[in-house]
């Protein structure tokens, strides 16, 4: 079993009431691989500049992520991302966007790569995630991720991809924001009356609601005295979920539901320190361990049972 | 084993996106009884004015809830309210406040009151709250809820009342106003280090989180496709919890877990029609059923299961 991910890999400048760095890794592919290789093979596809070394590349060693088609271009430089966050942590405030050689990102799929047993497709213009699907013969599981600014600038395009993939990752906000419907659960079955089987809907530090056709499931986010940066954690959270079904035989209700517990298990990992420093640095260990946090956290018993 | 409690008795106006309502049963006291009185038998201590008639009192019929000190004042008017909600169901904006015969609210519990087995102090002023404690033999258990108002007006009252319960019963919102602290677990640490041992957090339509020196349970809130009026939701939550808590022989961290879905169930059935339209008319085995609906809302199993 493998995953094939299409995204950015990019390089952060991060400002958080906890500290400050000029350059660090980030990039939606870049989370969502390191995360997902906790699980499963992958294959990345993404672009960076020159100026992206060895050293940065290092991150994706001794992993199993196949870098073949990460395309690195010459004279050129890497997406770059710079963002501030204040003290409550939930909403990232852009300071500057320089979108350098994933501008010009059009992902040419080679012959193997046609054929992936799950494709996730990160958060890019709507249009290139519709074209990448196309490349493909049909993943046995297909699942996107987007941001609100392609609720405005690319509506139609968005429509068409929701329609054509198994699972959405979205956040609470863009849930409302794309169907003007201030009653979540209302608004998520419009969404899925576009085509897709289940919509995995972020709430930040309130955790996930997943919604199928037949089933709801909410699972709260791990309760940290310490989030030192929040950026990634939806990537991580994106790559934990599809990492850990992509490993199983098959996704149905249980192993969904499992699957966006490890998501939220590797999302509180990211949060704990800068970039992906805390996410490269634990162990499978370290997730089945808060994976029985999370039991915890949320088990109740049934009332008869004494 | 029953539980006394101290609050309001009221009448609502209300206005909601679905409807609008110019004369309605409220009150803290009131939804929390009628909340409490489906686990265990209710003492009501409150004040009304003479326009509470006997139809109003109905609500309270049939029900294990003792009126004995729900006091009637001739020639005044019962504490009134009028508010309004936008689509987004979260927050209420107050059109009018008459406190009439709240205003000069004053409780003294008579001789056998003065032996509760479990004290709720609803939303009251944190002075009388205070007063009303002092004139019990300790109970074995002792909740309180409290406001934003307070939090502003009488911050040193709120803190020695906070110091002298078990539980406490607080918005999200109110926790980080009381403490100053963005990090919600440590604002919960540090509401704790005055005394009590156990905090519960309302979070609105993203649940609850209880904190106590030892654990951590996090309850998701019923994803309702039709909320009618959130009116009454905490105070039914909190007759939930406390309802079921007086219930029981001890309390220690599988009951507290057990409470709040059991206030998780209540307060999600009161908000699907006008004030306590719904919340009086369902039935244990309703209750059950959507405890049950929680369960399944929750429910993820041991990766290690198969």
């Amino acid at each position: 079993m493998s995953i094939l991910v299409v995204g950015s890999v990019a390089f952060d400048a991060l400002q958080t009431p906890f500290g400050k760095i000029d350059r660090c890794l980030g990039g939606s592919a870049t989370y969502f691989s390191v995360a997902a290789s906790y699980f499963t093979e992958v294959e990345l596809v993404a672009v960076v500049g020159e100026d992206f070394t060895d050293e940065d590349a290092r991150i994706f060693e001794g992993r199993k992520i196949n870098l073949d088609s990460l395309q690195r271009v010459a004279g050129a430089k890497t997406f770059f991302w710079s963002g501030e966050y204040g003290y409550d942590l939930n909403v990232a405030k852009t300071r500057d966007t320089q979108l350098n050689v994933f501008a010009d990102f059009k992902p040419q799929l080679n012959d193997r790569q046609r054929h992936p047993d799950v494709l996730f497709l990160a958060n890019i213009d709507p249009d290139l995630q519709y074209e990448v699907l196309q490349q493909t013969e049909r993943p046995r599981l297909v699942a996107l991720d987007t941001m609100n600014y392609w609720i405005s600038s690319k509506r139609d395009s968005l429509e068409r991809i929701f329609g054509a993939v198994d699972l959405i990752i979205i956040n609470e906000a863009e849930v409302r924001q794309f169907t003007k419907e201030a009653n979540l659960v209302k608004a998520c079955r419009q969404i899925l009356d576009l085509g897709a089987q289940t919509l995995v809907v972020k709430r930040g530090e309130y955790g996930v609601l997943m919604i199928t056709k037949d089933a709801i499931f909410a699972a709260p986010a791990y309760p940290l005295e310490n989030v030192f940066d929040p950026t990634g954690a939806g990537d991580t959270f994106a790559g934990g979920v599809l990492g850990y079904l992509a490993s199983r035989a098959e996704v149905h209700d249980r192993e969904l539901r499992r699957a966006i517990i490890f998501g939220s298990v590797l999302a509180s990992f990211t949060v704990e320190k800068f970039s992906l420093d805390r996410l490269r640095e634990i162990s499978l260990r370290d997730i089945h361990e808060r994976y029985q946090d999370f039991r915890a956290l949320t088990h109740f018993d049934d009332f008869g049972a004494d």
